[in-house]
C-alpha cells in the first residue's frame, strides 16, 4: 500500500487513545519506542554470568515442564476409566498451567521461553542474539530429555506400553492435518507471546505487562484442548523431542519432523504478523 | 425520578469513597471524565493504518477463536464416551479461554471485540463510529467463516455428521427459550465488557483495568456452562454465522435468526443498563 | 493479654516490613489508617442516586448469579450420565466464576456483596450503615427469586422434579453437619472478603487490591467443591431463599433455617477474627 | 568457575534490561538490594503482637486448607462413579485453589506459608528467624490436625474406610518413587515461592508481585495433577501429618517419613538453586 508508512505516523498523532479495551486504540505508537534489534552475535554475553544462568533456568524449567506434564499423561493413560483420573482436560491443564507458572518464574531470568519455537519466533523478530537462541534451544532440549527420563524411571515397564507421552499423528488424520494443527497452534502461542511482550509496555496501568504469563499459559492450555485428539499437541519441539528420545519407537520418529517444522512455521508466521501488521515496522521511518 | 440529575452530582461530592470492594462507592464519579461520544462517521479513520490494522486483528482473532473452539467441539462430539475427551466443560473453557487470550492480545489494537454483539453494544454507547462498527462486524464474520472452514478441512466427512459446531435450539426447549437464553447470556457478557471498560479507569490501583480480559473471558465461559444444553450457546453472531455457513444444513438455518436477534437485544439492554443506571448519563448536566 | 495494645504499637514501629509474601510482615500497620466506622443511619444516603443505583446493581447481580448457576445445575441434574454434562465441578465453577465476574463488575458501584452474609459481616465491622445493609439484603433476595424464576420458566415441568437447585441436607449427614458446613464455608468466603478489602490497601504494588475479585470467586468455588455433597452449598442466604421460594416443596423449607443461621454465624466469626486478631482493633488506642 | 563473582557485577552494569518476558533480563541485579539475612533468634519478635498474630493466621489457614481439601477428597472417594463427583481434577483444584486463596489472605500477616516445607526453605534462605520458623511449623501442624479432625466429625464411620485423605505410596510404585515424587513436587512449589518473593520486586509494573499468589496456587494444583496417582501428593508435611494423625492406621504411618523427608529435601534444593544459581549470592561481594 502506497503511503502506508505515513499513515502509521499520521495516525499516531491524529487520534488520541480513548480506552484500551472496548474501543480501538488509535495511534497507540506515540510513546512506544522500538528497542534496537539484538545483534546476531554479542560477544559480551559469553562473559556474563546472567547468560549462563539464563540457560540453566531454561534447562530447569523445561525439565520441570516435561516432568509434570508427562507424568500427568501417564496417570491418565494407564487408568481403565478416564473418569477416575484427572482426564484429558487435566492433561491440558498440566501443560498450560506449567507454562503459566514457569513463565512467571523464569521471565525475569531468561525471558521465559521454555520452547524452541518461542525462541525461534523471538529470534526472527531480533529480540535475542543467534548465540543465545541456539544456546537456549540446546538447553531446552536437554531439559526435556531429562524430564521425560525421570518419568520413565518412575513408570518403568509401563512407560513404553502407554505411549510415553510422545507426539504422533492419530488415526483418522493425515500428516497434513497434523502439520496444519501444529502450525496454527504454535501461531496462537507465539502470537500471544508477542502481544504480551511488545505492545504498549509503557502503559503502566495496562493489563498487558501485569497479566502476561497468564494468557501465555492459557494459550498452551487452549491449543491442547483443541488438538490433543489430532497429534497429542506438540507446539514445542523440545517437548516432542524429549518424549520421542525417551520413548524411542519407530512410529514416534516417523512423524517427528512434523513437530519441528510445524512449530517453526507457526512461530515464523506469528513473528511476521506481529512485525508487519501489528507493529508495521517495515513501513516506519528509521 | 425528579431531581435525579442533582442527586448524582450531590452524591459525587458529599460522600467520599472508602473502599472499592466491600463497601459501596459513594459518588465515585468525582474524577471520572466521560469521553465525548464517537462521531457516526469519522473520515480521518479511513486514512489511518491503525483502522485497517484493527480490522485485520479482528479477522485473525475471530479466525483463531472459531478454529480452536469448533475443533474442541469436534473432539468431544466424535468420541463415544465423553469421559475420554475434555468434556462439555472443556468446550466451555475453549470458548471462554480463547476470548480471554484474544481480548488480552487485541485490546490494544482493535479494542478486542471479536463479537458483533459486543461491537453493537459499544456502538450504541457511542464508543466507536458507525463506519468502524460495520467494518469490524464484516471482518469478524469473515474470520469466523474461515476458522470453521479450516476445522472442516481437518475433519472432512465427519464434520457434518457431527453437527459442525452449529447453534440450534435443542430438543426440550422452545424457540422462545433459546431466544431468552441468548438475550440474558449476551447481557452477562456485554455488561462485563462495559464494566471493564468504563468504570473508574483512572483509579490506578483498581482491579478494573488490570484484570479486564479475565472476567470477560470468564463471562463467556460461564454462559457456556449454563446454556450449552439449550442452544449450544451463541452470544456471538459471528461464531454462529461461521459455523452455520460451513455446516450449511436446513435445521441450522431455521434457528439462525435467534443467534442474531438474541445477542443484539442482550447487548442493547446491557448498553442501556450501563448508560442509564450505572453511569446515569441522561441525568447529568452536559 | 496484658499490654497487648502496646505490643501492637511497638511492633508497628520496631520492625520494618521486608516482603509481603514469604516473610512475615512485621508491624504492617504503620501507614494504615482505619476508616471511621459507618454510622448506623446515614440520612444523606437516601437522597443520593448512588444509593439507589447500588441497590439496583445488587439486584441485577444476584439475578444473573442465580440465573447462570441454577441453569447450570439443571443441565447437570437432568442428564442420565454426568459425563455428558459439565459435571459437578462445572457447577462449582458456575457459582464461583459468577461471583468473580460479578464482584469485578459491581465492586465500584455497590461494593460487590451479592450475598446477605457478606453484607452482614461487613455491617458488623461497621463498613456500611444499617439502612444500606437492610436495603442490600432485600434487593439481593428479590434478585435471587427472579433469577430462579426465569430458570423455572425455561425448564417448566422438569424444574421441580430435578430439585430446583434448592439447598437441603443430603442423606448421610445430620442437620448439625449441614449447619457446621455452612458456618465454616461462609467463614472462608467472608474471611477472604475481609482480607481483600482491608489489609494494606495503600501498598500500591501489592497483589491485594488488584487481584481482589479473583480469590473471592475462588473461595466460593472451593467451598462448593467441598460441600456440594453435604448441602449443595448455600453460604449465601439469598441464593438459598430464591431457589426455595421458586421450588417451594416442604423438604426444602424444613432445612431452610440452616442456610440463614449458618452463613450469618460464619460471617460473624470472620468479622470477629478479622477485627480482633488481624487488625487488633480493640487493643489499639483511639 | 573462576571470576564468577566479577561476572555477576560486570553483567549487572554492561547490559541494560530490555523486556521481562520474551527477552532475557541481562543484569537485572542493578537496583535490587538483597535484604540482610534474618537473625536466628530475634528476641524482640516475642514481645510483638504481630508475631503471635502471624502464628494464629498460619493455624487458621492450615485448618481451612485441610478442612476444604480433605472434605473434597471424601466427597470424591465415597461415590461409586467418579463422574458424579468433582473428580480427581476437582481434588487438585481444591488443594491448589485453597493455597491461592489462603496465600492471598495471609501473605500480609504471616508471609502466607501454610506449609512447613515452605517455612523450612525460606528459613534456609534466612528469610525468617529460627524461632519464627519453629513456631510456624507447630501452628501449621496443629491447624492441620484440627482441620482433618472436623472432617472426620462430619464423615464419622466413613472417614476411616475411605482412607481419610492420608498420603501413602500407591500400589505399583516403590517407596523410592514416592520419595522422588515428593522431592521434585516440593521443588516446583518452593521454587515458585522463591521466584514470587525475591526477584526484582522493585520493578513496579512487573507481574511478579501482583500475581504472586496465583502461580503459587497453580504450582500446588499442577503437582497434584501429576502425583496424585503416586502418593496422593503431600508436598506439605503439615497436611500429611494432620491426615495421618486423624486417620491413624499403620499403613499410613509406615510411609509417613517420606512426606517429611521428601518435602524438606525438595525445599532445600529449591533454596539452594535460588540462592546459588539465580541470585548468585555466594559469588557477590559483601
Amino acid at each position: 500500500m502506497e503511503g502506508k508508512e505515513e499513515d502509521v505516523r499520521v495516525g499516531a498523532n491524529k487520534f488520541s487513545e480513548r480506552q484500551p479495551i472496548g474501543t480501538a486504540a488509535q495511534g497507540d505508537d506515540k510513546d512506544y519506542k522500538e528497542p534496537p534489534p539484538a545483534p546476531l552475535f554479542e560477544p559480551g554475553e559469553l562473559c556474563s554470568w546472567s547468560f549462563y544462568r539464563a540457560g540453566i533456568a531454561e534447562f530447569i524449567a523445561t525439565f520441570l515442564f516435561l516432568y509434570v506434564s508427562v507424568l500427568t499423561v501417564m496417570g491418565v493413560v494407564r487408568a481403565d476409566s478416564k473418569c477416575s483420573t484427572v482426564g484429558i482436560q487435566g492433561i491440558a491443564w498440566a501443560f498450560g498451567g506449567m507454562i503459566f507458572a514457569l513463565v512467571y518464574c523464569t521471565a525475569g531470568i531468561s525471558g521465559g521461553h521454555i520452547n524452541p519455537a518461542v525462541t525461534f519466533g523471538l529470534f526472527l523478530a531480533r529480540k535475542l542474539s543467534l548465540t543465545r537462541a541456539v544456546y537456549y534451544m540446546v538447553m531446552q532440549c536437554l531439559g526435556a530429555i531429562c524430564g521425560a527420563g525421570v518419568v520413565k524411571g518412575f513408570e518403568k515397564g509401563r512407560y513404553n506400553s502407554l505411549g510415553g507421552g510422545a507426539n504422533v499423528v492419530n488415526a483418522g488424520y493425515t500428516k497434513g492435518d497434523g502439520l496444519g494443527a501444529e502450525i496454527v497452534g504454535t501461531f496462537v502461542l507465539v502470537y500471544t507471546v508477542f502481544s504480551a511482550t511488545d505492545a504498549k509496555r509503557n502503559a503502566r496501568d495496562s493489563h498487558v505487562p501485569i497479566l502476561a504469563p497468564l494468557p501465555i499459559g492459557f494459550a498452551v492450555f487452549l491449543v491442547h484442548l483443541a488438538t490433543i485428539p489430532i497429534t497429542g499437541t506438540g507446539i514445542n519441539p523440545a517437548r516432542s523431542l524429549g518424549a520421542a528420545i525417551i520413548y524411542n519407537k519407530d512410529h514416534a520418529w516417523d512423524d517427528h519432523w512434523i513437530f519441528w517444522v510445524g512449530p517453526f512455521i507457526g512461530a515464523a508466521l506469528a513473528a511476521l504478523y506481529h512485525q508487519v501488521v501489528i507493529r508495521a515496522i517495515p513501513f516506519k521511518s528509521k
